[in-house]
């Protein structure tokens, strides 16, 4: 047992006295860290551990150049967008040009839930219509209105009545056109269901590699084939780039552009800032025309100067360092190696994934399909004894969750896939 | 014409091609600022403004000690709240020691708008009904739930169905009883209305100075009067903090406890980081005994480093440097001098205000009652000719807004007064 164990003991005591029962520690035994750089988060004793988890600090934790721009901007204005700004808008038009042609106009907002929550009010105020389809465990926020598409947070948190969910086909089909096909169906039925309830159909929300419903990036052209029929039903896409967007998958920019077509409405998060807390919308400008002069949208600290620093010095971090390219390339190379290593423990099933966005399910070792959350979980915490931070997610929560900041390397990899074959020979 | 403004108007014509029709500027003719320091903004040509308007940077623009935590932290560690950290808890509990003694627990979020949808969800959850009572002007954000329950948004913005306003007294009766059981009888009626339509009475959401109302601190002990009832009736009571906490009204930390009882949740935002995005609530414990395990509110940019250190140092800077007393001494002293002079102006009608938010009622000179927005709006932009900030607000936007950051000294108010009387008699 470590010296600082009774310290942080206490200090969970503390947590849960003073910030109450809705705040959850990650793994059996949570750890204080006190700094981070790069790849890498340190503890109070200065143990480093390597971060395969964390997607917010996208470039690296405390990257100099985000640290810089926060600490300069923070020193000579920080205000809100009621004055005319122009780094607002260089960034503002910069990150619209990364994005499909028809997405004219960004909206800024503090956090992705803040996004959701703006382009459900788009979407419905210009369809007139209140129903929403969504992906059987998605998760798209924290709001009362995200949390009403969100059926990932439980039976206990009440979903909107004007909301349907559709799941993808258990166990995979294996065949790209006809999984596509059956989940098109899925929509088709849901939209139907929608019209014949009165609720009528607004539009399809989706995050574009469907992290919380265990991370299914493929088959590409899914979600195209998604939209072309959302459209035809009259209603709007809300692609939630939150945790696909930003060079996350390697591929592309975004999500969506992965699967070739665009979205109305694309809404950015958490990779955004670097953890400053920064979000938006990417719109048609079409949907804003009435909307924008009707629904006096406000948000005081949404596209703060500070905010726009960083973000901006985000977007220059992640060319200047080819980061994108890093996460296809250590992406491929980190999931090649696991699906290597894996053919030798029958408790790892699929091991998929897109850039730096990696799932290996933990099953059954007999039928090598039933979901194992129990063993996932020990992986997780195994490897957090071995200082490398990984998590679990999918409906049954046996999906590890592998998602490094993105200059995670091909060393940081090799040193993942070590350490994680060594762990499974021991929990063999 | 200033040589700078050619440049503001492309950039403008620039804004509203990129940000679209939702965001709205500041005056006739908006200026860009490029720097900010104390109680000043300063122009591209250098020039220096006077700031009478702005709450966020309470502690004053670019504040020393606030730049340098935000620097310190953003160069060491920005992280979420699912590992355990000492700073977070250290700031929550000496917040919560600011609070009244039944507001036990922290929850953190980026944006009051977030803060005041979480309260909602606790007061629905925990009385298991629908009903919130609002007043007649009330704003108390942007997400799809807060805009329900805004009506200071207009007719275009729906209110959510189980929403009902009570109005304040017009003209004003005058004698604090009267008024106060005026009030109470409306909150009452608006109560029973609930019941009797089946949204039920879950709770009655606040600010504690009215601000965008008009401004109506007075009479003291009037929420007092409304909590009363709200807790006879089963409800819970919501106090919006957003415009009155942090010592703006100068007789005490919060708007509450001013009027002298405890509320359910207080919600606290824009004044929190002296403009980095954090807000949240303090609420009762036993409200979230069962909403916390049950509904997984994880905000990932709620309670980050960053925001903290910000929140962290404003709560010294508030100590160090007496702001609670400064806005109570300096706010009389310009309500003192601008109730002198308005004498001299029958345009100008009822001064009144607490700490340093006063507001000033612009009306017909002939009935001195007829609110007229035409001519505050004069006021506004002259003043801003006179490179000095201010604002309009009330339900007929006839309310001068005189709501400057903190630090505003006896110098500022002589200079704000000067300018002012000087305008009006130009006015005239």
């Amino acid at each position: 047992m470590r010296d600082s164990d009774a310290e942080t003991r206490a200090l969970i005591s503390r947590r849960s006295q003073t910030l109450g029962p809705a705040y959850r520690l990650f793994y059996d035994r949570p750890v204080q860290f006190v700094r981070g750089e790069g790849v890498h988060l340190y503890d109070t004793d200065g143990k480093s551990y390597l971060d395969a988890y964390n997607n917010v600090p996208s470039v690296g934790h405390s990257h100099p150049a985000v640290v810089a721009a926060i600490s300069q901007q923070a020193a000579t204005l920080n205000t809100h967008t009621r004055y005319p700004a122009a780094p607002i808008l260089d960034y503002a038009e910069r990150l619209l040009a990364t994005h499909s042609i028809g997405l004219e106009n960004m909206m800024f907002t503090c956090t992705g839930s803040e996004a959701i929550d703006l382009a459900l009010r788009i979407v419905k105020f210009n369809t007139g219509k209140a129903g929403i389809v969504v992906t059987a465990n998605a998760y798209h926020g924290v709001t009362a209105a995200c949390a009403g598409i969100s059926p990932s947070l439980g039976t206990n948190s009440p979903l909107d009545p004007g909301v349907r969910v559709v799941s993808f086909p258990d166990p995979p089909i294996g065949d790209s056109r006809q999984e596509t096909e059956t989940f098109v169906a899925s929509v088709s039925e849901a939209i139907s269901d929608l019209e014949r309830s009165g609720h009528g159909f607004a539009g399809f929300v989706a995050d574009s590699v469907f992290s919380s419903d265990g991370l299914r990036p493929d088959p590409v052209g899914l979600l195209s084939a998604v939209s072309k029929l959302v459209r035809a039903s009259g209603g709007l896409y809300v692609a939630d780039e939150v945790q696909a967007g930003f060079g996350r998958t390697g591929d592309s920019m975004w999500g969506y552009e992965r699967h070739g077509f665009e979205p109305d409405v694309a809404v950015m998060g958490k990779p955004m800032g670097n953890g400053m807390p920064i979000a938006g919308i990417a719109v048609r400008a079409d949907l804003l025309r009435k909307f924008g002069p009707d629904i006096r949208y406000f948000n005081t600290f949404g596209g703060n100067s500070v905010c726009v620093a960083a973000a901006s010095a985000v977007l220059d971090v992640l060319e200047d360092e080819d980061l994108k390219d890093n996460s296809r390339m250590v992406g491929r190379y980190l999931r090649d190696g696991l699906r290597e290593q894996s053919k030798g423990f029958p408790f790892l099933g699929d091991v998929r994934g897109v850039g730096l966005f990696v799932a290996v399910d933990v099953v059954d070792p007999i039928d090598g399909r039933t979901a194992d959350p129990a063993r996932a979980s020990r992986i997780v915490n195994g490897l957090m004894s071995r200082r490398i931070l990984i998590g679990a997610s999918g409906l049954a929560a046996n999906t590890l969750k592998i998602r490094p900041p993105l200059p995670f390397s091909r060393e940081n990899a090799d040193q993942f896939i070590n350490e994680f074959t060594d762990l499974c020979q021991a929990l063999s």
